[in-house]
């Protein structure tokens, strides 16, 4: 009913669908939760050896903006999606030893583009479309998931996905470095696939151990002074501004943004 | 008379223009001063929502070689040329909250890769040239500044510039991430318009917090020992192939470099 | 016998040969030392201003892996091997602060990446390939060698590297940023012969305070924790998975990794 994330496996390889029905896969709280116990599942599944994640017709719009009226306004509860439902689901991601493959059709918007980001291997149709318009809603991307898509996408362009609210195509997401592919959406699954075969077979000690040292190479956030920044990052929940952003989007207008 | 960094308001747009008359608005000392003061003024107007850095013709050649031979060899004032002027006017730009647009026409050469380096969003000419070529004036780049080009270039182009005196054109610097477009001269201006006019409607304080957020990612340099790296990093001031480099050009002349 | 690396000194110009006929070059541990020594000897001869290195047909095909067997399967040859051998030649060559010029034709496997990865320029020919199949052979990279490579082919590519054992052609490694040039094997040697000449009459003394400014600028490993990490990074050494990945290639036949 709203949304869910759900895994399927096969073999050594886990399909994990982004699925949320006439919202093109926008992300909801309960999908926020349901990522991070598929991937707390996947990760300790030693008999798999390569994820997929998918989101059927468009892989993920957003987060789901018709529940933000009832959270996003008050500092602490602002403060806790982000921290512990979002960043639950993507720490998930993060800490998973299984390589992840993201198969990406249509929309790749927002949480989209966190979510791919979280993946080691991106291939998308050419019908993709990759962007984070936050600013016309009013806030900003909390800071931890801003450090994971300034590195996935290269802080050039994710300095116009923000201040801009720039959104780009397939081709100029590979031209800059996002994506490992780019193919027909016509044989976007079968490319996937055929990436997959190749995977499976490698060995799957060294693939963790590969992921492991990754990790240990690239801290999402510097450690000196993160966590109180992290803990001061939310209080723009009351103002004005957010507000505005939200409830335009809500109310199907276009926002108004006084300084 | 040795240049000027003025700035325009109109609205929420602030315009600031480097300009040193027949010189490609090379950078006087006077005009760094000119720049730290005028992002001072900039960081402290609440109205603006988008500044756009231009030079009329050139963006910037770099810095004015003229005033060299009275400074250049004596480590202090070297050093507080690099470290006071210099990195006084960069820090502004960087410590900027405002989203910060590059305009760039013609050459865009050391100071100028420097201060588009500090812009969020860099739109060039076609018929734009990027280059630090130094290594012909007999002197290293200082260190907040190779920190900071090195991370808007990338690693292997900000070597190549400076070990190999590399000049390269817009459409190269585009393929290799510094740029987010390139347009035909004649556009130029009306494109970064439009991109402007785009970014001044989006929520204000949303962007000053993701400009935040992204220094706050960001560290130039690298906190252990880099103070003492920075002040050591003159030493070479007095050395003859840095008079060399610098009196050669000055007085017209193919400098000759001894081991 | 085992192969060698080679140093040709003509004015300020050092050529490094790769050299192990039958082997495509493959780095054996003798050659591993030798590169350590060669460039011992280029930091410490200031006549020096450029360096290129070389490999006869093919830049470096990995290692040489006839000799695995030997030492690979008991941690501590292992840890030894990759933490004094290897890592003595990058290091050697990642602390010379004499430009350096990677001339890359054929196979880049593997060791021919890492070694690649220490050079400033790198140019190849458009029949080079590129790739770190190791998971073929049932290990991983270790952690050094992975930050290296990392930071020189940008994270999205070392993860295609090592988790699909992907090999990519010179034009793909080009478009990715890993190489400043691509050209027709016939002209590769004359266009490095180019650049050299460009490089060798700029200021020495420059180009080396530059070098000691990128490295000062550039930490491989992250400090904290890291040497414990790198320590527990070989306990994979006498896994079934690494045996029979090695001993699958040196036997010629296909590696079944069971999970």
């Amino acid at each position: 009913m709203s949304g869910s994330v759900s895994m399927e496996v096969c073999g050594a390889l886990a399909t994990v669908a982004l699925s949320h029905p006439g919202k093109f896969n926008a992300m909801s709280r309960s999908m926020w939760a349901d990522l991070r116990s598929v991937f707390e599942r996947i990760q300790r599944d030693v008999s798999l050896r390569c994820v997929v994640v998918v989101g059927a017709g468009h892989f993920c719009a957003g987060g789901d903006i018709s529940e933000y009226p009832a959270f996003r306004f008050h500092e602490e509860s602002l403060r806790n999606f982000h921290e512990v439902d979002v960043w639950g689901g993507l720490q998930a991601m993060l800490d998973c030893d299984v390589p992840i493959v993201a198969q990406i059709d249509g929309n790749c918007i927002g949480a989209g583009v966190e979510i791919a980001s979280c993946c080691d291997i991106r291939i998308a149709s050419s019908a993709a479309r990759f962007g984070a318009p936050i600013a016309r809603l009013g806030f900003p991307m909390a800071p931890r998931e801003a450090a994971l898509v300034l590195r996935a996408v290269g802080e050039l362009t994710a300095r116009e996905m923000l201040l801009s609210a720039a959104v780009f195509d397939a081709a100029e997401m590979h031209r800059r470095g996002f994506l490992n592919q780019m193919v027909a959406a016509e044989i976007l699954s079968s490319e996937v696939q055929a990436v997959v075969q190749r995977m499976v077979p490698l060995a799957p000690a060294a693939a963790r151990l590969n992921k492991q040292t990754f990790r240990a190479l690239g801290q999402v956030l510097p450690a000196q002074g993160a966590s109180e920044f992290v803990a001061n990052s939310y209080q723009f929940a009351s103002s004005d501004e957010h507000r505005e952003g939200v409830m335009a989007f809500v109310e199907k207008r276009q926002a108004q943004f006084k300084t």
